[in-house]
Parts: C-alpha cells; sequence; structure tokens
C-alpha cells in the first residue's frame, strides 16, 4: 500500500490472515566472502534464505525488509550488485522489498525480515510431529554442500537454491501433514530440531535420501563423502515434512506440491535418531 | 500465536487491518558507544526508535524483531544488559519480542523490525500536509540533544526517549489530519521530509518550539544554543503533525492524544522553508 520512503510500509494481508515474521542475518566472512561469489547471487542467496522461513510455515510472503550495513569505502559495484540480487530475487519469489535502513559499519552485513500470511491455524510448525508419521523431503540434497566443498577448493560458489514457497503452502493447505522445517542447517540438524520441538525420535534410511544427479561422481573426485553432504550439509532449503499414516499418497502430494518428494523415514516414540552412520554425523559449519 | 523458536513467529493482528513494518539499525561507534551508556540503556532506545515509526503512522505494535550481531569475545554482561533493555522496553511499550537471530561480526550491531497494524486507510503519512494546515508537535524538543552535548563532555548519556504511540494512534483515529513524522533525525530535518513528500513549504516561529524545563539554563552553561537543540538536535522521537484548518480545536487534542501540543507554524503553497535562522540551520549528527 505504502513502500519505501514514509516511517514505515504499509502491507495488506487479507481479512483474517495471521502474519508468519522472521529474521536472518547475512555476514561478511561468517556467511559469505566477496571473493567466491558475486554480490548479485550474495544477495539472491539473502533472500532465498529468508524466503525459505515462510515456505516452512506454509505462508505466502508479503513482503521483505533489508538493513544494510557497509563500510563506507566498500565499492559501489559491490552495493549495487548486492541490491540488484536481492531485487531480483524478491521479483522472482513475489516478495516486494517493502523497506530498508542503509547504515555504515566497518563490516557488510544484511539483516532480512521476511514477511508472511496464512490462513489462521494453519501454520506448519516443527513441534506437530507425531509417532507413526512417515517423513518425507522435497528435491535433492546435498548440491549447497558441494558447491561449498568446491569453493573450499577455490572455484567460484555457484549453486542457487530456491525456497519451496509453493509446496510449504500446498501442505498448509493438505490435511494430515505433521511437522515442517526448511533445511537450512541439514538435515541432521534440522530433523534434530523437529524431533527436539515434538518430543519424538525417528529412524532414517540414509541411502533413500534423494541426492541430485551427478553428485556422487563430483564427490568421488573431490575424495568426499556424498552422504555426508546430503545428510550434514547445509543451505539446500528443501522441506522436510512429516505425515500421518492416514495422509495424502505420494501421487497426490507430487501432484500438489509440484516438486519431488521421496519418504526417507518414519517417526518414532523413542526419542533418539536411528539409522545413521557415526561418521556422517560429524559437525558441519557454513564453509 | 507462535513466538521465538520456530521457523517464523505468528502474530494476528485484527480482521481487516493494514499492517505496518519499518526496520532500524544501531551500529556501535556510530549510533551508541559503549562507554557513554548502559547497555541496558542502548536496548531501551533501540526499542524506543523502532517503535517511534510505527507512532508516526498511527499503527498499535504487533511485535518486533531483533537481529544481534556481536564480537564472540563480547562482554557477557553487556550482551546481557542489552537483552534486558530490548525485553524491557518492548514489554513496556506493548511490543512482544517475536523473533530473534543472534550471529557473530566485528562490531556489535542491531537491527529491529517493527511490526504494527491500524485500520485500513487510516495511516498516517508524510506527503499529506496541504498549504493552510497548522504544524504542530508533541511534547518537548531538544532534551535528547543536550544530553549528547553532556557525553561529549565525558558525562553519561541519560535521556531516554518515549515513543509517542498513544498520541499516533489517537491522531489516526482524528478526522482532520493531515501529515505526521516522528522526530528521529530534528524537527527542521524530519519536516524537511513533510515538506519534500508533500510538496509544500512552510514557516515556522522557532520561539514557538517548546523546550524542556531547565534546556535553557543548562545550555548556558554549556555555551550552546538553546534553539540549535530544539530545532536541529535529533532523536527526541516526538511527533510532527499538520493539521487541516477546520480540524480538532488545541482542547481537543489535547485530550485525545493525552501528551502537551504546541502550534509552531503553517503549511505554506511556496516551497521553502521560512522562519529559521541560518545558524540553526546548521548540520547535526548523532553524536
Amino acid at each position: 500500500v505504502i513502500g519505501i520512503g514514509d516511517d514505515a510500509a504499509l502491507l495488506r494481508p487479507r481479512r483474517g490472515e495471521d502474519l508468519a515474521v522472521s529474521t536472518d542475518a547475512l555476514v561478511e566472512g561468517v556467511h559469505f566472502r566477496w571473493g567466491s561469489e558475486s554480490p548479485e547471487r550474495i544477495g539472491r542467496r539473502a533472500v532465498a534464505a529468508a524466503l525459505s522461513d515462510l515456505a516452512a510455515m506454509g505462508a505466502r510472503p508479503l513482503g521483505l525488509t533489508v538493513a544494510l550495513a557497509a563500510p563506507p569505502g566498500l565499492a559501489l559495484a559491490r552495493v549495487d550488485g548486492l541490491v540488484r540480487g536481492l531485487i531480483a530475487a524478491a521479483r522472482r519469489f513475489g516478495a516486494p522489498l517493502v523497506g530498508g535502513n542503509v547504515t555504515r559499519a566497518r563490516q557488510t552485513s544484511l539483516v532480512l525480515t521476511a514477511l508472511g500470511a496464512l490462513a489462521p491455524g494453519r501454520a506448519l510448525t516443527r513441534g506437530a510431529a507425531r509417532a507413526g508419521d512417515r517423513i518425507l523431503v522435497t528435491g535433492t540434497l546435498g548440491a549447497a554442500a558441494l558447491a561449498v566443498e568446491r569453493m573450499r577448493r577455490g572455484r567460484p560458489r555457484t549453486h542457487l537454491p530456491e525456497p519451496r514457497l509453493a509446496a510449504g503452502r500446498a501442505l498448509a493447505a493438505l490435511g494430515g501433514v505433521g511437522a515442517c522445517i526448511d533445511l537450512s542447517d541439514g538435515l541432521l540438524a534440522d530433523l534434530g530440531h523437529v524431533l527436539a520441538a515434538s518430543r519424538v525420535g525417528a529412524v532414517i534410511d540414509p541411502a533413500r535420501v534423494p541426492r541430485p544427479r551427478g553428485l556422487d561422481a563430483a564427490c568421488r573426485r573431490l575424495g568426499v563423502d556424498p552422504l555426508r553432504l546430503a545428510l550434514a550439509g547445509g543451505e539446500d532449503y528443501e522441506l522436510l515434512f512429516t505425515l500421518r499414516p492416514a495422509g495424502p499418497s505420494d501421487a497426490v502430494l507430487r501432484r500438489r506440491l509440484g516438486v519431488r518428494v521421496t519418504a526417507i523415514g518414519r517417526i518414532t516414540r523413542a526419542r533418539a535418531l536411528r539409522g545413521v552412520p557415526a561418521a556422517t554425523r560429524r559437525g558441519w559449519t557454513h564453509f
């Protein structure tokens, strides 16, 4: 209704909708490095990460605010690139940039706040998994971690994730869905968040975790374990969700969500995670 | 509805309400200094600044998100103090902290996003002033700038502003109100924003700008110009607004807004600001 330039931006959700709000920060040297990817890609990645939280709730995006902090000496081409990436991704995913703040700082950082709307009582949460639920993931896992492995070897970072907004909204509208989370920290860490919030455990079959075509061959060349990338690697931004035993069939799911969906395990009453080799559980960092 | 801990926080505005969103950043060394005020006060000031933008729109606060970036070596007492200040002010002003993000960085910074709600079509904006409107301000101006002058002389920063949330909501509900803005950058700068957005000019009477009791005497002791503090000093977070000639009387205003209200000038068709001595127009910075 009112965009950047007044004291606040004005947004108009539909009557009676709930609001979803999520804040993410990207700091230079922690979440991104100038030399490893283009400024535009950094901006795009920031938007994808922010909107992925809305996808995980089943919300439709209303808008985004961005606070940019940057040293006075930062090259204009970098600022321009960042902003171009933010705007391009915001447009692509239907989340207008409604507010902005620019300030100087010694280190460049971006803080994005994503605002979404959804029907009351329909939000997907981390705490709704129950023993007996099947565990599923959208898309494939490991491409983002492979890109990080390549970056570590001096190659440019190329993978650009896509928030699963349509799939999240479809899940929120379906019956028989349990918990949902987006895979930002990696399958094991994020499944752990679901298990903790839902006070349950799980057994998963690592061999069933869907990996992108070519991942295994690329991993062989780099000498890394593809299973570890798919299970412990972060930033794929796929959705992990659980389905009640009487929930929708895989065919219905695929049709409604519009993406590949794979069952990888089951929620258990016993509060432990079983099925994962110890070597794969090793910690994982953004770089 | 859902607080910190899930992918996003859930808020429930009333049916049909518009949303107001505003983002503010406070960076160490730019907007605050550890030595000049307590960490708790910094947190309180951050919340006041963020909510003041909602006050200027006439919105009621729904919630706040906070992104904190801090060096790993930052003293825990400082983090604790900041968070205590954020929580105390959020509670005091009725804006729950609904989302948070903590990340490491070389420099401490806080990014607050304030979310508010208001009846559709009732938002107060900067661009609604018209020639013939009276210009009014709430409260008194200059106390924040005096605190900064004292801080420059090595004394602790003591002034703590209060966002004019109730007054802003009352203005949004009244008829006959033109433009509105909160005084964060100082009367001259912020009135300038209103004039630019509304494509009008103004004549103001500096002698009428309400100054807090004791300001003039304190300024004499420090050798600074009280008029400059009141007109060019920032961070008082009072509201400046305009009223149509047929708008409410001063008595009605004071009763409905619950604060002191003072007329300081008039909007003109001629796009210039008249009445302000050249010496007072000099620039003003946060420190």
